[in-house]
């Protein structure tokens, strides 16, 4: 079962559920069909990239209230439209649940900051079993993406050694990319827009089904690699599946792009974790990238 | 621009755009931000696949819908959970725009048959240039599937052939499959989830934006070729990202099946237009089939 994070031991919470925390607002039983529910949250800094909260953490946020109205633990197949900018700051979240089956909800999430609806989000939850106790599992012509050990993968480069510098998202997700694709901060785009990296929570929290919502989209866009301009690559659509609750440790991350066309890109990225298991597909569109300068530079 | 449905020249439209035809129910303006909008539309026989219509059928509905509501031709990209089996008759569309962008649109659609909800689609619309038209196309390491000429191809086998035959959508969407990836139909299903196939409306109107919408998901599911049985495989969710508008004539779509895990596989699908672009991507979540006959038999 995907279970709820836990304290660490020391009873404090982990940065990522610090930030995904969500607070019911009314203290009533959970809403009829048809009939939304309110949750509070409050977006710590230090999880955005440009001008925007994260998009993998606002998804993750939004399931984190789908979680909690559904009262299902894994967020199977989820999908957010962004439709502004989420900031650090408070948010609430409307929940309205569309479908109450005996193992699998169907529930939708409208984040809005300042009374500005931000991300709609919809999706389906239920239970998945944890990594080596899936009795079912089969894989076809899938594999890991093929990665050194993480000490010979290369954290992204500072703002002094390189010209995309990372975003202040790297201070929470730990990154070890590829040394074959991280030309593009260097300027050195080796032509395919491919990264494969290593993530993790950057306090050492293990992944659970929520962190892989993250993961999916943590990855500095794989199409730089391919030599189009370093500008803002802002997501429309991102959609998550989640195929079992990871194991502990660092996960694999294999982003790439496949078509640019009409000024849209997708990027696909696929999450492995520490027993070589497929736990995670997602697919985005995002907008090609336009602007001749780094989106992004630390405060 | 992705234009709307021409009556044929003898004045009768097509019977795909009757089947996803949808008229709005009150004569009045757009409505605003947060408010629905009522759409009706009858879904007539002979596209389901089991008990249900099919699932791109009633995507594309809600997508006629949203582009009714919105005016953007395209849907860029679209998700659609299924709340329960739509069947042919009466049904009436709830569109809500949640953005109302100068290029793009954000809308929800909330399908409903006898007042109950059978589907929830959200998407985001625009507009898509003409395959040929659009400058800045590039594509990284993506083909067409392999695939012989139609003519050198295989319908789906009829029940007097078959331990499948195929579903009554099969009268409307036109199938020639790979001669190698028909053998699920024989009893002898080759190994790997792959389904490579040619397919049209059987009427000869050419593909359009809503029709890719059912291509990518018409056909027969890629993971019977192997060898999980032969049962339904209902969709739970389907997301296509629409790229370009399709040139005319024959598409071919490349599905497959990757993992299945705790009961639930994905099928992604790749539908390509007769000038070689890549004008479709899709992904769904589906239910891993259990029941060890047949779904459907012709009436």
């Amino acid at each position: 079962m995907c279970s709820a994070p836990r304290p660490d031991q020391d009873g404090s919470r982990a940065a990522f559920d610090e930030a995904i925390a969500v607070t019911r607002q009314q203290p009533a039983p959970r809403a009829d069909l048809g009939e939304p529910s309110w949750w509070a949250a409050t977006i710590p800094p230090g999880w955005d990239v440009g001008a925007a909260i994260n998009g993998g953490v606002v998804l993750a946020l939004a399931a984190n209230a789908l979680r909690g109205e559904t009262g299902r633990p894994c967020p199977l197949s989820t999908t957010v439209h962004y439709l502004g900018q989420a900031t650090a700051g408070s948010a609430d979240i409307a929940v309205e649940v569309l479908r109450a089956g005996r193992t699998r909800h169907v529930a939708q999430a409208a984040v809005r900051q300042e009374g500005v609806e931000v991300a709609r989000a919809l999706g389906a939850l239920g239970v998945l079993g944890d990594v080596g106790e899936v009795d079912d599992v089969r894989h076809w012509h899938v594999a890991p993406p093929p990665l050194p050990p993480v000490e010979e993968c290369v954290a992204p480069p500072s703002a002094e050694q390189a010209v995309l510098p990372p975003p202040p998202l790297a201070r929470n997700v730990e990154l070890r990319l590829h040394p074959d694709h991280v030309g593009f901060a260097f300027g050195r785009p080796p032509g395919d827009p491919v990264i494969h990296a290593w993530a993790r929570l950057a306090d050492g929290r293990d992944p659970d089904v929520l962190a892989l919502l993250v993961f999916a989209d943590a990855l500095p866009p794989a199409v730089f690699n391919a030599g189009l301009p370093l500008g803002w690559v802002p997501t429309l659509e991102l959609t998550v599946h989640v195929r079992a609750r990871p194991a502990p440790g660092w996960v694999r991350v294999a982003a790439r792009t496949r078509l640019r066309a009409s000024g849209y890109l997708d990027e696909e990225a696929e999450v492995w974790d520490a027993d070589d298991r497929l736990v995670a597909s997602a697919r985005q569109l995002a907008l090609s990238p336009r602007a001749p300068t780094p989106p992004t530079r630390p405060a």
